[in-house]
């Protein structure tokens, strides 16, 4: 094996764990009655998008001679089994991939859908959006082709600013709106019920994140610069959120930290092999503040995106993708290029904005004429833990002295 | 250092976390009052196996000349003072599999076993068992020499199907006929106290998991394979068990979503580099579905395996251990071969199955000659961890406002 | 990419998780009403130590051409600007270090002082203390020239005996001085909140530590080694503190048992290259049964070290420091070499412990002026985290049932 091949097999244990680490993140955000079917849409995703992956998804991300612009061909080689096992760590690397994006997006429909709808929905919206979309980026699609079209520098989009964050932002926000708001939705109505819980998950993020973005680097410069970004940018954003709290004058807590770092994290990731350390430490205040501002915009708009994806990955997804176009080496705007990376740039973030939100919202249509996607107003209030999944979070009282 | 040797020591790392994984995956799946009996029987296996395996344990997982066909020679290098330092991270390596293996039989004996009872099993069992049994899969034993002298194929065991779990699995349904049933054992009287820490641990276990099958790979194509087949029989397990659970109308919940990840870990455990991906996705489906039937015949059989270590590890594990007999890559009945090597693989599930069960059943029953192995009624009704360990799992009440 | 940086790579995933992992430990060890302050101490150092390690903490932990003897010139490369890409992995790799040793400090404090003077005592303190006490014993200092001066062997400290785990419990004990005892401290007066979170916290430690002490080996016998010591060592630590417990007539539990492997992991941190197998087997045990008893000094000297940083850290760093002058390779006094190792280990850690303490005991008198550092009493009654943070770990009951 050679040294990279071994890297980038490291790295996809680490990715591997970023969708649990989501479902304990997302787990603890949800009040004590929500907790299992929280998680189970991100364990869940794992199974469908894992299966799907193998079967088709893999064919379907990478364009093969004649499969136009959509997509790759899903029968190019169903089940892999014509796959040159050299390729089979990229494979793997691809499936955690597939399986956290898709995850990313429950968190914007916490409390209130039941499993079957969600793994209809993540199951259609893996093939009709994640697998055409990492094509486009990372596939030879037109996203990667639009700089040689326009003449400009080629798109940025290291390990997913808008493959993964966009593309999962937009497609929660499509998502939230068919599924419709919580009965007793407004500001500070849902504490969230463990902070430890949280905290392991975010932990497991900033773990794996190591691997989501260092895991194809093939030489030690570029992958040392991963690593110092990906450690910068969200210390960084832990003190820019913490700060705009204080300067709000509001009370600093784990929950505004663990979200910072996410929020740095989620901005880093087109970027952090195009921006000198200084500037990662910018960008991490930046979407650090950005995000501790934008997750409240939701209560304003009335779009009820529980946990919020928009507000972190939408917005730092387009925060970190856009400036690039600033900051990237080279070719940004104020590092010595023209406004044409930035042009690209912008365009990458609105071509799959307006894709993802479009196609998310008919798939989520489709699956509410199938299912009805929403569980019954009783069920909603009773806890959809009782009575959808006949598992409760927790029996701290069961026997304790029996 | 070579790259294959980076990776075998960082799946020292990931093969590490899989007993506190096992511990909380454990330790979530037991009522309250008996979480730090059951985490610290996972922990104190790290501490007893771990001395063990530097004293004497890898020496007896190696056969050397003149050892005959029960083990390696105890005091070949006692202590590892004559080991070439070449040999070390191949130690490093065996000595986590050794602490997985002897804490996962703990499962068998919740709520009901104190320590050092605990203790003396795990040491004993890790000598006359694991270190031997490890020495007749991969150590030059007669299970490794099967197929020479039978004419047929090699045995084909990745990762541990036999000598991992079956060997666990078999010692935990006899030492669980020796300890007995827990005083209120029936369906449905234990729920599970915390399903996030079960999650937890599952999450640690399915990383780990990566390294566990792959550690030892050293070319691309093998690691790769290996790579995706552990992330596909998981994920097909999933569906498997979710889908089975709902054919019988019960409601889909994250103990069985987990509970099917790890029966298909365990499945492809001993086939991940001998299978195509697609077969392993069978191989998950019916893992999954398989064992949410098998853990229920305790009930039926009447022996308490309370957390379904058979359930799980022994049948997933005779299941993968013999699906290669049908499917393996050319040697397999149904892909190219006749059917030597699933004779192979079954004498050897039948050589552990009965050697671990017996020498396990023997000396459960030396145990409780001399410690009396279990706790008195006394002490499960009024929950061991107060009992006998003086330390309750949670705290919450405690001074919540002074 | 060599295979070596890959594995500095994979380190610097590995020690990353590690603060978030003592995050949760010290999370798990305070009463239920500090645990979010007491996370958000670690989590808050990985932002400002990250953030100034980018800035010019990699610089003074290095000396260049003239710096005299204190620390590197943190305005030699500001921001990382000029620094050779190929150093990438190796600022990393430091950072995560300078976090952890930062947090660790923090559990002397529980309950009782707010966020904004924790980070501000947490960025002096790795400016005035952590990076120039990393640049005395890697970066070319005093400690590293000890032993060409004296005409001895060179001082041996692989990961941190001095500069992590010394440095951090005598500011931790500096800190706790001056910050001054909790207004119920006593024995017994704190239960831990949760044991399994603590037993999470350990687990992501020991696993973060084989990257944490073998990150920078670059050759297999060397990586190896300290794999099978830094497994060792916390296994026998584990049996070391439940044997010593026992023998004191008290019950056995996970607290006692991860505090056991947290001993063996400092103990091994500067020892785990030099020692053979079976010594790291013997400190690993010294460690465990040392730790159990000095956790217990801070009641009779009276100083409140509320999660015994002093009691693991500082005793474990100078026991395995000063081991290594007995039992190291070719050098120790019982293992071929004369006083002259023991001498420096001993130099080096008085040299430590002096200035950490000293320098601790006025940047945390210096913060006290600045901030009053210690929370208002009927804070401290009233819980720290609902009166400071607004934010309480759990909300078990909230809407339970609508």
């Amino acid at each position: 094996m050679e040294a990279t091949e071994v890297w980038t097999l490291a790295s996809s244990a680490l990715v591997l764990i970023m969708t649990p680490g989501l479902a304990l993140f997302y787990g603890g955000l949800v009040r004590v009655r929500s907790v299992v079917n929280m998680m189970l849409f991100s364990v869940s995703a794992m199974g469908v998008v894992g299966v799907l992956w193998i079967l088709f998804g893999y064919s379907m991300s990478v364009f093969g001679d004649g499969d136009g612009w959509f997509a790759g061909n899903p029968l190019r080689d169903f089940g892999l089994v014509n796959t040159d096992p050299g390729e089979f760590i990229g494979v793997g690397f691809g499936a955690v991939f597939a399986m956290i994006t898709t995850a990313l997006i429950s968190g914007a429909i916490a409390d209130r859908v039941g499993l079957g709808s969600w793994v209809l929905f993540a199951g259609v919206w893996a093939k009709l959006v994640y697998f055409p979309v990492a094509a486009w980026v990372w596939g030879g699609g037109w996203i990667a082709q639009l700089g040689t079209w326009l003449g400009t520098p080629d798109v940025i989009d290291l390990a997913g600013g808008t493959a993964i964050h966009i593309n999962a932002g937009a497609a929660a926000l499509a998502l939230a709106l068919v599924v419709g708001k919580r009965r007793d939705f407004a500001p500070g109505a849902h504490r969230p019920h463990s902070i430890p819980l949280v905290t392991i998950g975010a932990a497991l993020l900033w773990f794996g994140w190591i691997g989501f973005n260092a895991g194809l680097a093939t030489d030690a410069a570029t992958a040392g610069l991963i690593l110092v970004n990906t450690l910068g940018a969200p210390a960084a954003a832990i003190l820019g959120w913490l700060a705009t709290d204080a300067l709000r004058g509001r009370k600093p807590g784990v929950i505004g930290a663990a979200s910072g770092a996410v929020a740095g994290l989620v901005a880093i990731t087109p970027a952090a092999a195009n921006l000198a350390p200084g500037f990662a430490l910018l960008l991490g205040v930046l979407a650090g503040a950005a995000c501790a501002f934008a997750i409240e915009w939701k209560f304003r708009l009335g779009f009820d995106d529980s946990l919020d994806v928009v507000g972190l990955h939408l917005v730092a997804g387009v925060l970190g993708t856009v400036y690039l176009g600033f900051f990237a080496f080279d070719d940004g705007l104020f590092t010595g290029g023209d406004a044409g990376l930035l042009l690209v740039q912008v365009i990458s973030v609105l071509g799959v904005v307006v894709y993802s939100f479009a196609a998310s919202l008919l798939i989520a249509l489709g699956v509410k004429l199938t299912t009805g996607l929403r569980v019954p107003a009783e069920v909603e209030e009773r806890g959809i833990d009782a009575a959808v999944h006949g598992e409760e979070a927790y029996a701290f009282d069961q026997d304790q002295r029996a």
